[in-house]
């Protein structure tokens, strides 16, 4: 599920073909928004694309249209991949623990918008990205898995982005093809390798 | 200024008798605590220790005598190393920029106590270290250095608290001669390197 440039989908989409991520396909492409970019490149790969957008729908509505299109789809585990809107519990009720979200900071620090700013403003020496399921909270369901980057003193919002967005690439493809290898146990908040 | 065994603060005595803190010399050892296994090891390596405890005071009370004993001690950076109080106004205002603190986490996530557990229970994937400057927050003022330390499945509270010690040892010293060296400027929240 993307709303933007879809960088993150792309990353899952050539592992998937590279097989880095046995046993998975994509199925569907979904964006709410119909300039997406994304989109077009989903396409051009010739992967299944989906505009499902909002309107002037409540977001239970507008999620209702997105989780039927999904059980349609049979899909198994939905990644949102700079997806730009809150799941409802709704949503998440219906794919609980079969949804995953990368966010470009070490979380728990810096949730939410502008990550990468955040960590800027705050003075961090380290940020990085986490890929973590999706609960009910704020950028706050279980870790699965995280990379670190360094942040240098010269860095703007873009820079660290781009440096962080390399790591993104690379971390989301091997969590996810943990998860579909179904080699992991939740225990309270933590995601362990059950291999 | 101490609580407990000060491991960190004879990490700092260790680096000024290397002269890998070049023009800083430990003035005082301060503890609240007269049990405080670190002042036994003070004393032994000749540093000047004393004991200033709380008693029934008020925290400011108690401030007041500990400021009394920095200011003619002629101290002119104040270097926290597992002291178990929180500082007042009165005291952060006298030493303004001059208090420094080592935690053992990144912050901003896991502030307060008990930070490698917070990190473990949360799920975390990376934590570490952070020195910073002491203000008005719990453990929120800018940050000077991080250092970063995996957290592996099989940690337990101990061993991730041993690993990370290790890396504070390391830390705390570098930013402590960065302060003294007096190559720093802050802007903002950030602790930018001026040299």
């Amino acid at each position: 599920m993307i709303s933007g440039r879809g960088s993150n989908m792309i990353a899952l989409a050539d592992a998937v073909e590279q097989e880095r991520i046995p046993g998975a396909e994509i199925a569907l492409v979904m964006s709410d928004q119909p300039g997406a970019a994304g989109l077009l490149r989903a396409a051009e790969r010739g992967l299944k694309v989906l505009v499902i957008e909002r309107g002037d729908r409540t977001r239970e509505e507008h999620e209702q249209e997105i989780v039927a299109a999904l059980v349609e789809g049979q899909i198994d585990l939905v990644c949102l991949a700079g997806y730009m809107r809150l799941l409802s519990g709704y949503f998440i009720d219906a794919y609980r623990g079969r949804i995953l979200n990368i966010h470009p900071s070490l979380l728990p620090a810096f949730p939410g918008l502008a990550a990468q700013r955040q960590a800027l403003e705050h003075g961090a020496k380290w940020s990085g990205c986490t890929v973590h399921f999706v609960d009910e909270t704020l950028d706050g369901g279980p870790i699965i898995a995280q990379s670190i980057v360094p942040v240098w003193e010269e860095d703007t919002e873009e820079t660290l982005s781009e440096r962080i967005l390399e790591q993104e690439h690379l971390l989301y493809p091997k969590a996810v093809a943990q998860i579909v290898r179904g080699e992991y146990e939740v225990l309270g908040r933590r995601v362990l390798n059950s291999q």
